[in-house]
């Protein structure tokens, strides 16, 4: 494939800056086809929230960070287009809140679990978890490939990080007992109502902030259960729904 | 690439189904990588609309129609996407509509436009413009590959129908005086808001609708003459927009 320079006057330049990064890593393995179109259903959510991050959505941060922190064993789930964007933040925020990481994937492959494990590697990951054989457990109840985990990582987890994820494994990862966060930029989607806690942003956003506020409620724990106590993940979700369509009545008074 | 079945049971399966079309034109080289992830776009405003053609919709084919048949000389642009999901309804209706059909590309390569005509030429068109050489001519004032155009296509038609279409280009066809009409299901895209007529709905839907409602209008220009007098496409766009907040709540409701 011969790459195209987006036109620098396009008046959608980062956007499709963004775009032809997951288009590289799509092309290099990393990325799924399904994982293109999943960037896109993002991108149309993101116009709708403003592309940038909103209170409901610093707030879901928060809430995640002080979960990750008082986790037991926290777990963050990667897959394709988690990788391509944003694996120097992840590898970051596992070191900080010594969660571990493991891939795992809707359309699984070795080649891609392995291209992915290099991903996260070269972004500084000493141990990845989920690859290959080492994906032996099963979550109950689910059909697709993605019900496969690691026994050392996502099936022994009480807190799991699902950037990017898909319904039925998020509502199966909750019946399990687990608390999942959930980094999706469509508040109706079944990942984002079965979530513990929901951050409604773009995981290029949403990452970075995660890292910056885990290090600022790294050593007050106080701070963390007070966050807890106050964070109502249906309540900050109907916020984000309002926004959208408070964003919508001023686009269509334009 | 090994494709993966979509297992049956899944909530989004039809959904799914499309994708997997549109990744299998993808590795024939019809549709390009962007297309994949405008295809997620696309995705997400159609699932605000309810996955099925509005009554706003529908008013706007009624307009198309009676524009592509009261039209001098109209050309279908059409793209990797269009010709991998709709390309037989495509050839019906420039056949009833005496249109020509045009290739046209943002990412513009001659082996990505001969794999398109191929897919138009199987699915029964006798001439396909805008392949290689054919498109000589430029629209003014854009910077992309897409201001590539055959000059006897459109750069001389009066009407022009993009199925998913790119604002700028939308923007400079209608500066040269040219009708167009959009199928964009993104109501505040530029495409939407600049065109002449903007269907917002799915190619999917849109393009057999299309083919029917100019099939039962073909003979009737009184009938063609009183759709277009009556049709706001302003009013119709805001009608749309209004759905999407309808719908919106009720999800957020549930």
């Amino acid at each position: 494939m011969t790459s195209i320079k987006v036109p620098p006057e396009h008046p959608r330049a980062e956007s499709l800056q963004i775009r032809e990064k997951l288009v590289e890593y799509y092309h290099r393995g990393v990325v799924a086809s399904a994982g293109l179109i999943a960037h896109g259903r993002g991108e149309a959510f993101d116009y709708m929230l403003g592309e940038k991050i909103t209170k409901p959505a610093l707030n879901a941060v928060k809430a995640a960070a002080a979960t990750l922190l008082t986790a037991e064993k926290a777990v963050i789930s990667v897959n394709g287009n988690t990788a391509a964007l944003v694996a120097e933040e992840i590898v970051r925020l596992a070191q900080i809140t010594k969660a571990k990481i493991e891939v795992n994937l809707f359309y699984r492959s070795v080649d891609r679990e392995l291209a992915i494990k290099g991903v996260l590697e070269k972004a500084g990951a000493h141990e990845v978890l989920g690859v290959g054989e080492d994906a032996s457990a099963k979550i109950p109840e689910l059909g697709s490939e993605r019900r496969r985990v690691d026994p050392r990582g996502i099936l022994v987890a009480d807190v799991v990080l699902v950037p990017l994820e898909d319904g039925d494994r998020t509502e199966a990862l909750v019946k399990m007992g687990k608390k999942v966060i959930a980094i999706d930029l469509n508040p109706l989607s079944r990942t984002s109502q079965k979530a513990t806690i929901t951050i409604v942003d773009n995981v290029v956003r949403a990452t970075p902030k995660l890292v910056e506020i885990v290090g600022k409620l790294e050593h007050d724990l106080k701070k963390c259960n007070e966050i807890l106590l106050n964070f109502d993940n249906k309540k900050n979700l109907a916020e984000s729904i309002t926004l959208i369509k408070g964003r919508l009545s001023k686009l269509a008074e334009k």
